[in-house]
């Protein structure tokens, strides 16, 4: 039966890039029929080919789609949400999927007001790098997928993402817009940020070549698209500008602490000490959290 | 012949942690005789039950030995290193496996000059976790072995030290003693530092268990042993201070040119812009850098 309910189902997917591509094959591969819309017809044919949408459609075609994912970049993502909501009825549902949310919840509620129907979210999942050709059906399989609602979203809108949310094998969660931003600040812009800091460091070593597990890591998200990522921290500045200064700010208090320390005095070791006896504390909150090999999303699991 | 000639070679361990034990399997699986010195006789046991030690030795055992591996830590390391070297005749090569290298060679000067038959050398490659429970007859496969010769180290010795480096299927590759600290400091010190800021900005979160891919790798090594890890970071304390500087100004250079940028005014991004584009320039420098999967050492191809 539940087989039988998402054959029926019509999804639409604005912009068949990394993420859109990825959406589309997970659904495809449930029985739901995917409209994609893309102005590069290169990448929507990739994502046909690749089975990301079962056919390409124009703006107008997606008043038939129960949910449309907007997964245009963030400087893109505000306009194209309006479009969508401009053609559709009030039974579409209309998400996005981008990082930065309260900056484009803003745009869209100053151009047309905020409508029932319009429910942002956010997949915790990606890829270093970015087009159809490195989508993956199972992308979201075992991640936290954020809903973010605006006060004015019906609760009917947000279950019907969730149940398509959760198709894809993710985990819906619910997350005020703000708090989305300060997380995401944390978990997702800061960990590219040193990235990047790290590689650029290492490009000027003799020994390039000498890195371990920690920095294949943590250097593994550093090559990530510039434009792309120049819009998500732009479109999150305040969040992320604050916390960059925090870090510079801790770095600094190491550095001095580090100064003060001894190898043969470990009592003038105490700075450096709590600094990493702080992290290990604060590693354990982290170490119950479940992840898709130990705790598998139930739909995910009768799939496999 | 290879296995006979192996067979005849007897080995020390000294510090039967981690890497000692790790170090000991590799060479057991290869048909080496180890002998394991440490003060903590549980730590033996484990090394000894796990084929990480032939037999538990004594100091004065370590004369029979063709090299001998110090990994104690790096407060306890330069006197190790001294221990061994006063009882071993200059035919045994002494080596240690610290992340710490002038400041441990210097200590040893100081005390009993730099003899010829002691060659500093570092791994790159380790587990998030300490102690022999952890260690892994594999863990060296594929990775860089920094070799690391003070000036008076015999050419012998230091062929001798890689023969058996070779043999656990990583690959010895020679580096200054200041350029192993500066370059540490980068592929080492500072991922470690990061990852432990990042740990405890999330466990500040409300939302804590939402971060993705990018979150995970980024904080792997976060829950490191602080007094470990503070004998580290002290011991290579001018060149991660340094760079803690370095790193502290480029986030807040970052965060200004955040605070004039703007998702709908692109102009205004060069300065966030031009921070991810020289990210992805020095990724590139990294992308050709063989790894374990597409150029693996020759002997651990063939004992596959």
């Amino acid at each position: 039966m539940g087989a039988k309910l998402t054959c029926l189902m019509t999804v639409g997917i604005v912009g068949t890039g990394l993420i859109g591509t990825s959406i589309g094959m997970g659904l495809v591969a449930e029985g739901v029929t995917v409209l994609g819309v893309d102005p590069n017809k290169d990448a929507l044919q990739v994502a046909q080919r690749r089975f990301g949408i079962s056919v390409p459609a124009e703006i107008g075609d997606l008043r038939q789609c129960e949910v449309v994912f907007v997964t245009a970049p963030p400087r893109y993502c505000a306009q194209a949400v309006i479009d969508v909501l401009n053609v559709v009825s009030g039974e579409t549902v209309v998400t996005d999927a981008t990082s930065v949310k309260s900056e484009i919840v803003e745009a869209v509620k100053q151009k047309i007001g905020l409508m029932p129907n319009f429910v942002p979210g956010h997949p915790m999942a990606g890829h270093e790098k970015s087009g159809p050709e490195y989508a993956s059906q199972w992308m979201f399989r075992g991640a936290k997928w954020l809903v973010t609602p605006h006060e004015g979203c019906s609760g009917s809108a947000i279950k019907k993402l969730e149940k398509v949310i959760a198709l894809l094998g993710a985990n819906p969660v619910r997350c005020g817009l703000e708090e989305h931003d300060r997380a995401v600040a944390v978990v997702s812009h800061l960990p590219h940020v040193f990235a990047a800091l790290l590689v650029k460091y290492g490009a000027q070593l003799d020994s390039k070549d000498i890195g371990g597990g920690s920095w294949r890591d943590l250097t593994r998200v550093a090559g990530v698209d510039p434009d792309l990522w120049t819009q998500i921290l732009t479109g999150n500045k305040k969040p992320v500008a604050d916390l960059l200064r925090l870090a510079a700010a801790d770095l600094e208090s190491l550095a001095q602490s580090l100064d003060e320390a001894s190898l043969s005095e470990p009592e003038k070791n105490r700075g450096v000490e709590s600094f990493f006896r702080d992290a290990q504390t604060a590693k354990q909150a982290f170490a119950e959290t479940p992840t898709f090999e130990s705790k598998p999303n139930r739909r995910a699991k009768k799939s496999n």
